[in-house]
């Protein structure tokens, strides 16, 4: 299949920082090519990819005085410009692609990595293409039931997380942006009531600089509550596969949590609260634990010995590998294919209706 | 000659308060429509005009809430996407019509009403369409010469002017908006300097408010200097006629002034700093004075009563009136037409070749 790929341009393909959607963009364009088919990365310049490379800047923006949206629209165009060439686009971007798929006869899938905000919701009845979310949970807002393709969980190249089987050091793990929506001061709170020992780790955006100062750093007293600050590729994957469990005291409805899956795929079991995407990712007594309240959590960790650490592993290979996302993304363009061809497509805007 | 006509969002057509590009975009396109031509004129739902009204929103976006990029690339989308419509697609926004050119077989015709910005400037040569500017100044620091389809003035409704050939108050007149780059101080200066009365009339913006309060404000004595606010249709209009002359002390290289035009249709002499398109719209000696240092514009108060004010307004009449600039706009648009009939499109952008 000849596959028109457009990642965002915030960050390079693969990531060299945080870039969730660089980095789900990067296993399956390298999944597709592993299988013979011909990708085309839209993606920074900087980009490393066996897919053949175009891109409108040499460098990824994060950071950079650029303007993002003039390049973003750019790259988009970039790759409707030579729509004949591909069988699909897939347009990992949300305004860009979302406003210009119309403009193609090739189809376009879209997946929405986070959600739609403000106007764009209620813009996304005009989105000529088809699109897939992350998870079941992440589908719920979405008004456009008719172009829906699925749910396709994200992956992660499981064998690059080392599996420990027994003996776990004696620490709890939280591994997150540290802020209000991750539950850091939860997972703090669970710590102190049980008087266990719990590594912090995570990197502290602008925003959340006074929620770190005022709610978690006081808290810090370096024997019961460790902050090790951000984890980098080996940090992560030394701290996961040590923990005995990892806590996820989420306080919003998270699409898709990457970390519960890689915390899965060392051994470690989560517990987490009952929000958003949770029931979807842990097996509730099998891989973890899913939770209503604080004392729940507290209680979970401990019967947190009842769960079989290579249970946690088999889960994350047989529901997140790479290789199945690549098999349900190449199903889906498959039968977007196919819906294209049989599918009237939608009329332009008429006079006296506008969408906003 | 069916056309596509492409409206900023930010105000409606035609404009309630301040809004250049959407005033011209309306005088077009009314006078494109009374020639019997065929106009599908993109725009806010709250527009008046004879033509087609396609409107992705029921209201102009100035001072709402809502997400402008979004809209106006909807906007842009919605005229794209019937471009077969069309024989040519004439667009007068940036960044949305100029990315998104090349995805249709209709040829675009910019119209660059601004200065074009940071990177637009350097991104520029990936237009795939043709542009006019609306000076031979504003013309200099555009880098892609291929596509440059000529210069064409701004134009105003002459009638609408009241022409004022005796007789003139005894007043010096400012109108414009009150910043360093339209030289509102200078103005004052010019007054000060030779004890004559000034009349300051224009709208002040937020950024604009401290060179106001500090370097403007203070000057103003209700005897000499006097200060009336933003001037409305009817008072502009009479402002204008009663002055003897405008000074515009401008600081920076204004692409088109229309309101030199306005001035010089009711027969008022303009004295004007030689920036920008200034000795394109003032014809030395004739309708005013283009002059260089404060001295010189002084020195140019004096010899007013030397320009006949007839002359003023056949000179707007001449090269400045709606008819003109409606068929300067039919030629460039044969003339577009017949290019891209011809020329080979740009191709789309290469592996190994980066915009920026």
């Amino acid at each position: 299949m000849r596959i028109g790929m457009i990642a965002p341009l915030e960050m390079r393909v693969p990531p060299v920082a945080y870039g969730g959607t660089e980095l789900l963009v990067s296993l399956l364009t390298e999944g597709l090519v592993k299988q013979g088919h011909e990708v085309t990365l839209f993606a920074s310049g900087d980009s490393r990819t066996a897919a053949r490379l175009i891109s409108v800047c040499g460098k990824f923006l994060r950071g950079t005085p650029r303007d993002k949206s003039v390049l973003n629209i750019l790259n988009v165009v970039a790759c409707l410009e030579r729509a004949d060439e591909f069988d699909i686009i897939h347009n990992h971007t949300q305004l860009e692609g979302l406003s210009t798929a119309g403009l193609v006869r090739t189809p376009m899938l879209t997946t929405l990595h986070g959600n739609l905000k403000d106007d764009w919701l209620k813009l996304f009845r005009q989105y000529r293409g088809w699109y897939n979310t992350i998870s079941i949970s992440a589908k719920r807002l979405l008004p456009d039931k008719e172009r829906f393709a699925g749910v396709i969980y994200n992956a992660i190249d499981v064998t690059s997380y080392p599996y420990n089987g027994s003996a776990p050091d004696d620490y709890m793990l939280f591994l997150s942006r540290i802020s209000r929506e991750k539950g850091t001061h939860i997972a703090i709170e669970v710590a102190r009531r049980l008087g266990r020992k719990i590594i912090i780790a995570g990197n502290i955006d602008t925003t959340d600089r006074p929620y770190f100062e005022e709610e978690v750093l006081p808290l810090i007293d370096n024997d019961l509550i460790r902050f090790v600050g951000e984890a980098n590729y080996s940090m992560k994957r030394k701290l996961m596969s040590g923990a005995y469990c990892l806590l996820a005291p989420i306080t919003w409805d998270e699409p898709f949590g990457l970390f519960l899956v890689e915390s899965m795929a060392c051994g470690t079991p989560v517990i987490i609260f009952n929000r958003g995407s949770a029931p979807e990712v842990i097996a509730h007594g099998v891989t973890g634990y899913i939770v209503e309240t604080v004392e729940e959590m507290a209680g979970a960790v401990g019967k947190i010995g009842e769960i079989d650490r290579k249970r946690c592993r088999q889960h994350v290979k047989l529901n997140f590998d790479v290789p199945r996302m690549v098999n349900a993304y190449l199903d889906v363009y498959s039968s977007v294919q196919e819906e294209a061809g049989t599918k009237r497509r939608r009329e332009p805007i008429e006079t006296g209706t506008q969408y906003l």
